[in-house]
C-alpha cells in the first residue's frame, strides 16, 4: 500500500487537498510535523509520497518548500492541487457561541478571520497555536484552555467536533497550491495540460542572466506561469530562480528549452512534470510542436547528409 | 517632530532594524500591531514614517507588505535596511537555566533554534506567541505562564530582562530586509548607489509579457536584483510582478525605462528609489549614462531641426 | 528656381522618375555623369537636389548610392519613388525591325531583354554602352554604328526616335527605386506614412551589436523594412548597416530608437525621414503612439516630483 | 576528371580566384557566359562544380548570384575565395603608352580606374565592353578598335599581351568574394573555420520576424557575419534574407540553430557549410560547444527516464 505524508497534525488544509486527490485514494495517509519533516520522510523512503503547500494566494510562495526542494536528495512533483483557504468555527459538543471567551488558533488564520471574530465574538480573544488543525485536536482532549477552534472544515469530522459557522475568513477567494512529491525518478505520463517545475542556480549574478534564461524558454514557445528570485542560504545578494512553465518535459519545445537552460545555468534541479490542477491546456504557437520538431530534425538529418 | 510606526511590540526587529537607520534619530518611535495597521496609519497621516519587514533570506518576501504597498494610496520607500536574524534566550532576573520548563516565542523563532533548545534545554517545551517581542513583554510582566522568552537581543534591554544565551539560530547568516515608507511624493535625493522598487499589473495574461518587460530595462542596461510574479487578490491565475532594479528613478536610463513600462502594462506602481543598504553602486554599461542620454538627446534635436 | 541633379545622361530611367516626382515640376532639371557626381553637385550647392538610384527589384541596392551616402558631407532623402523597369526598342525615322542589325544599349538591359532579343532579332548583335540613353542619345546623331537602341520609353520623345517594341523585358515586375536628395537640413513634414532611412557604424565587430541594435527598433514598435550589412571600404570583415525602418524622426519612438541607437553605436547617420511612395501607414501597436510617449513622460514627471 | 565553370571569358577575375583555389588543381576549367549559365551547367550535371562572384567590397552583393542560389535546383557553396580587385593597363606587343588613343573595358572597370586614366592618358576615350576580360580577348584578334584593355593581370599571360601598367585602380583595397558551388548533397568536412550561409523566406511580413530569426541564432552563441533583406522576385514589398553565420552545419550549435529557423521560416535553403577563407576561428561562448550540448542532451535524457 502506498503511503504518503503530508503536512500535519490530522485535519490539517494538507489533509483536505489530499481528499481532494485521486492519488490518495487506498493510501495510508500519514501526518507529519513540518514540511521538512515530510522531505525528509519522504527521500528516507519512510513514505512513497509527500504532499506539502507550495503557495498561497495571500502569503505567496513557502519558502520552506521551494528551498527544501532545491537542495538535497532530488525530489519531484507528480501532482498539484488547489483548495480555497476556508475557515471553519468548532467546538466541543454543549458549547455554544456564547460560552466562547477564547478561541485557539495559528495566528495567520486569526489574522484572516479578525473581521468574523471581531463583529461575532468581540469579547473572545484569541490563543496562538502551531496549526489551526493543532487547536481542532486539543479540543478534543481536556483541559484545552479555549473553548472554540478555528481551523479547516476538515478538522471537525476527524476531531469529533461541531460547526458553529462555515467561511468565518475575511477573504472569500483566498486558496493554497499544494503539491505531492515521490523521490526523482517516477515521471506521471503527459496529460495534456501539463506543468513543469525547474530551480535554477546561475553561474554568476551577471547582468542579463534573467534574460538569458527567458530567452531559451521563449524562443521555443514555452510559457512560464511562475518566477521568483530567491537569495540562496549562502549570502545575501546570491540568487536563485524558482518557476513553472507550461508543459510535459517530454513536449519537445520544453526539452530543448531544459537542455538549454543546463548549458547556461551553473545547476538546473529538475522540480517534476505534472498534470495541472485547472487542466488548462496551453496555446503552442506555430512552429513548436512535436510534429514542427520532426519535421526540423528530420531535414536538418538531411542537408547534413545523415538523412 | 518626526513619528515613525514600526511593526511592534516594542522590542521587535523591527525596532532593532530601526535603531540602525539614521532617520530615526530623535524620532518618536510608536509600534504598531500589525503590516497592515502601520500601513494604514502612516496613510491617514498618523505617522510620518513606517518601518516594516520586506524581505527575509529564510521565509521569502513579506506578502503582506508587498501586498499592502501594492494596493491604496501610493507609498514610497525612502530607506532600506538589512539586519541579522539572531535570536537571543532572555529571562528575568533569578531565573537560570536550570529554572526553565516552558518558553515563549514566535513559531518561527522556535522553528529556527529547535537545534540550539533540543542540545541545551532538552525538557523545555514551547509555548507559540504572535510575536517574539510579545514574549519579552509578557515576561517583565506577573504570569507569562512560561520562564523564559526567545527574542530579538534588544528587546532584553526594553524589558530589563537578562540575557541567558545570544545568537542562538540554526541559521547564523539568516537575514532580514526592512524598508522605511513615506506618503508618495517624498523622493530622497540620488546616492550613487540607489535601488527602485516597481509593482507591474500586466494588461493581459499573454506570452512574452515578462519578456517585455525585462527588455524594457535591458535595452537601457537597468539590472533587477529582485523579481517575483504575485498571484493578484482577484482571481487565480492572474498575477502582477513585484522587482527592484539598480538605479535612482532621476537617473536618464531608469526613468525612461519607467516611461517604457508606463506604456505597456496595465499599471505601474512606483515604490521609491532610495540608497541601498549595502552601498554597492551599479556598473552602469557605456552608452547608457546621464551623459550619454544626454548627447544623444542632442543630437535628435539637430536632426529633428528642433536644436 | 530649384534645380535637380539626376543620373543622366537625358532620357534615362531617373529622368523617367523625376517626372513622376511633384517636386520637380517648375525645377531645372539637369543630367549628372554619375551618382558621385549628383551627390558631388549637391554638396557643393550646384544643385539643390539629386535623384538617384538606390535600390533595384534584379540588381539589389544601389552600392555607390548607399556608399556616398555613408560618407562626406551629411545629405537627406527628402522623397523616394518607385518606378517599373520597362524597356523600349527605339530607332531613327525610317528604320523598321528589318534593318536592325546591331543593337546598342546598356549590358544590364541586354540581358534583361534577351528573350524577347533572341525571338524576335535572332540575328542583331548588341554593343555595350555605358548606359541605355546614352544609346538612344548615339542615335539621335550621326554615325552611331547601330540601328536601334533598347532605352526607357522617354528617351524616344527627347531624342526624337520611333517606337519598334515597348516593355520588352523579360521580367514585367522589375522596379528601382529612387530618391531625391537635398543638404542636412531640411526634412519633410511627417504625411503619416512616412520612411526614415539610417547607416549605423558599430563600435566593434562584437557578437550580438545587430541584435541589440533591432531591439532599440522592436521595443519601441519601430518595425523595419530593409536592412544590409555592408562592408566599409576600410578592411574586409569590418561592416556596417544600410537600413529603413517605419515613421518619421519626429515621432516619439522613432526619435527615441534613434537616440537609442546613438548610444550604442560608433556613429549614426541620419539619412532622412520622407513620404513612403505606396503610402502605407504603419501599424502602431498599443503603448508605442505619440499619446502614450506623453502620457508616460508625464506620469515620469509626477514621479520625479518635477511634474 | 573534375570539371569547373567559371564566369568568363578567359581571363576574368573569376579565373584569377579559381587559381588560388586548391579545388580547381587538375580540374578541367570552363569559362561560361554569364552567372546563369553558370549555375545552369552546374545543375544539368555538365559540369562539376561552378565559380562565381558573390560580393564586392565596391559593388555589393551579386545579386544575379544570390537569387540565383534562391531557386531552381539546391546548389551549395563548398569553398570560398576573396581576391583584390587590380586592374592592370595590357596591350599587344608593339603597343606603347604613346600610341594609346582608345581602351577597351568594362563600365565598372573605367569607373574605378578614372583617376589614373585621367592622369597617365588624359587624351584616351573609353569604349565600354561586357567585361574585362573580353576586352583582352579583342586585343588579340585583329581589328579590335582600341590599342589597350583595362583587365586583371591573369589575362594577360593568356592573351599574349604586355603589361603596361599594374595595379591602376583607385582603390587599392578593393576585393571581390567568389565561391565555389556544388550540386547539393555534397558537405566539405568541418575545418574548425567554417562558414553557412542560408536564404530564408519569411511566412508573412509580421513586425518582429527578423528579431525572431536573430534569436534562434544569439540563443545558441551563433555569430552572422553577413545578413541582407532581398526583395523577391515576385512584389513589391516581399523579402527574404540572405545571410552567412559562422560554424557548421555537423556543429551542434548550428545545426539546431537551423532546425530552430525550419521551424518558424516559410522556407530555409541551405547554401552550404564550408571553411573560412581567412581560417579564423570562431569564438564559442560557454555553454554552445558539441560538449556542452552532448551533457545538456544526456542529461535531458535522464530527467526522462529514458538515459
Amino acid at each position: 500500500m502506498t503511503s504518503i505524508i503530508f503536512l500535519g497534525p490530522r485535519g490539517s488544509f494538507s489533509e483536505a487537498a489530499l481528499h481532494e486527490l485521486q492519488d490518495s485514494q487506498g493510501a495510508d495517509l500519514v501526518p507529519g510535523g513540518s514540511v521538512a519533516q515530510a522531505l525528509a520522510a519522504l527521500r528516507r523512503g519512510d513514505a512513497d509520497r509527500a504532499l506539502v503547500p507550495i503557495e498561497n494566494s495571500i502569503e505567496g510562495s513557502v519558502a520552506t518548500t521551494l528551498d527544501g526542494l532545491s537542495v538535497g536528495e532530488p525530489l519531484v512533483i507528480v501532482a498539484e492541487q488547489v483548495i480555497p483557504v476556508s475557515f471553519t468555527l468548532m467546538a466541543p459538543a454543549g458549547i455554544g457561541m456564547g460560552e466562547i471567551r477564547t478561541i485557539g488558533t495559528h495566528p495567520h488564520a486569526s489574522a484572516q478571520c479578525s473581521d468574523w471574530v471581531r463583529t461575532n465574538l468581540p469579547q473572545a480573544s484569541v490563543i496562538p497555536l502551531t496549526s489551526t488543525s493543532a487547536a481542532a485536536a486539543a479540543l478534543a482532549e481536556a483541559g484545552a484552555g479555549f473553548e472554540a477552534a478555528i481551523a479547516p472544515r476538515i478538522a471537525a469530522d476527524i476531531y469529533g467536533l461541531n460547526i458553529l459557522a462555515d467561511d468565518i475568513g475575511d477573504n472569500h477567494e483566498a486558496w493554497t497550491r499544494f503539491v505531492l512529491l515521490a523521490r526523482a525518478g517516477y515521471l506521471p505520463a503527459p496529460s495534456g495540460a501539463d506543468k513543469t517545475t525547474l530551480t535554477l542556480f546561475m553561474r554568476a549574478d551577471h547582468p542579463g542572466a534573467l534574460m538569458e534564461i527567458l530567452t531559451e524558454f521563449s524562443v521555443r514557445g514555452v510559457n512560464l506561469t511562475r518566477i521568483e528570485s530567491r537569495p540562496t542560504r549562502k549570502a545575501l545578494g546570491d540568487y536563485f530562480f524558482s518557476l513553472d512553465c507550461e508543459g510535459h518535459v517530454s513536449d519537445a519545445r520544453v526539452g530543448e528549452a531544459l537542455a538549454g537552460l543546463h548549458r547556461i545555468c551553473a545547476d538546473v534541479r529538475f522540480l517534476g512534470s505534472y498534470p495541472r490542477h485547472d487542466g488548462r491546456q496551453p496555446l503552442v504557437r506555430e512552429g513548436v510542436t512535436d510534429v514542427d520538431f520532426r519535421d526540423a530534425e528530420q531535414w536538418l538529418r538531411s542537408i547534413r547528409g545523415d538523412g
